[in-house]
């Protein structure tokens, strides 16, 4: 039984410099008494969230709870321009851990949004990275699809401005468009997908076609690592979404010759390396 | 056997007042011993422009024949800015008969170049239109595009800019606008393709699905009269492209319960009464 890995499985530019962003503001201020806060996931992994906690970051739910003279950690995901501003007015200083391609969405969606598009931003409408984007449009001017089918109540406008949540599946975005083509006459559509993503769902594809069984390694609740394991799927009925190598069941491997391995851009290296460590200890 | 014509058929507005422009031009100035002038077909359909020549319109080559102090025709699918300038020096009268969604369409057109946008034109390369529309933008830094098949070759840009020949089938600039998502971060699209088009697109379309024969009545050189036919043939394969009743060939009625007519935009009602009473008589 072999065991591959797909290239760019883990850790992508962005949430590599949102952990080193978070790591060093946890440094800085653990002797000094300030606290440092954020409000939900900085990134999509559970394992990596309780690590972070343990250096002391503390996760809270909502604006309340965060004390005048802390730190204030903006996750990767980004979060709106007016909370943002609120606590800064409270006094507390900010470390902006979002992702440089989300803040080139949420300028985007600024832009479309000014100058009178009616904004759709293809993505899942409780993602974090959806909602920081909608906090930056007209919210009384925009949409938020998430797949063809939305466009069945989806009415007409004098011109549609498209972003895209990063990490989008692109043949799911050009469905959707082929569908707005009939909703306006002006179409402006800026491809916010991060190039990074779009990489690793083709590579990930094209081991799916090879392997006999796909593990995707990564948060349940990480978008990116869903959507490679929805295009996995589709190329290899076989495929298992896990977030560690605890979840694997030895009946999996029946008949197995290679297993491919593809791991999500909030994935530590370390449980991709622990998934194959495992595998290869079964023979 | 029943004959039904799809609705629509025949000259649309455009055609309708062309037709009407160059009339009256040539009842203006025919006492008055000036010329009326046009180069090429005003309209693609033979019989019209046979009947317009009878009227006194001289259908030239090229500009040096056309005579100072003369009127000329602009066709209605549009002339070069250039060109009509250079008559209009020489004291040649325009009579501009330029279907006003054309006219949008160079205006988009020549809007996207001056934006710095790679101009994509989906249409046919040689059609008078399209060169047209060419001819209002940047002609260094544009792409007539026919087909999904012509993406094969065609380079990355920072901005691509899209506008429709009128008459295109939309499926066709669907299928291109999901090939340049590949192609550019940034997408600007005006659909150009006409409402009347492509409304009878869509009544052809249903009609051709229910008839057990269609004949597409009109000038084989007139795109928008193709595009009905090569759609109607995807839905019907007992589909005739004629561009009169002289065409029919009895034999294609055996077993036929439900005719279907469709024509383009530059075909005369007259044409398409005649086929409709043609068929009626082999009863």
């Amino acid at each position: 039984m072999k065991v591959k890995i797909a290239r760019l499985s883990g850790y992508c530019f962005g949430v590599k410099r949102a952990l080193e962003l978070t790591e060093a503001a946890l440094e800085k201020y653990k002797n000094k008494n300030v606290k440092v806060y954020s409000i939900g996931q900085i990134i999509h992994n559970r394992g990596v969230i309780d690590d972070l906690n343990k250096k002391g970051l503390i996760i809270v739910e909502n604006e309340d709870q965060i004390e005048p003279g802390s730190v204030f950690i903006v996750r990767s995901h980004g979060m709106s321009p007016e909370f943002i501003n609120r606590i800064k007015k409270k006094g507390v200083k900010i470390v902006d851990t979002a992702c440089p391609f989300v803040k080139g969405a949420q300028s985007k969606a600024k832009m479309l949004s000014k100058r009178g598009y009616h904004l759709v931003i293809i993505g899942n409408k409780n993602h974090p990275e959806v909602m920081s984007e909608m906090e930056h449009a007209d919210k009384k001017n925009l949409t938020v699809i998430e797949s063809p089918e939305d466009l069945k109540t989806f009415p007409r406008y004098g011109k549609i401005g498209v972003i895209m949540q990063t990490t989008q599946i692109k043949e799911n975005a050009k469905s959707i468009i082929s569908g707005l083509l009939d909703k306006a006459k002006e179409i402006r559509i800026e491809n916010t997908i991060c190039n990074v993503t779009e990489n690793k769902q083709r590579i990930t594809k094209e081991l799916a076609q090879k392997a006999d069984i796909m593990l995707i390694v990564g948060g349940k609740n990480s978008a990116n690592t869903a959507h490679l394991a929805q295009i996995s799927s589709k190329f290899n009925p076989d495929t298992y979404h896990i977030e560690n190598y605890k979840e694997i069941d030895r009946k999996w491997f029946n008949n197995v010759s290679l297993v491919g391995i593809s791991g999500g851009a909030s994935t530590p290296r370390k449980d991709i390396k622990e998934v194959k460590e495992f595998i290869e200890k079964l023979k």
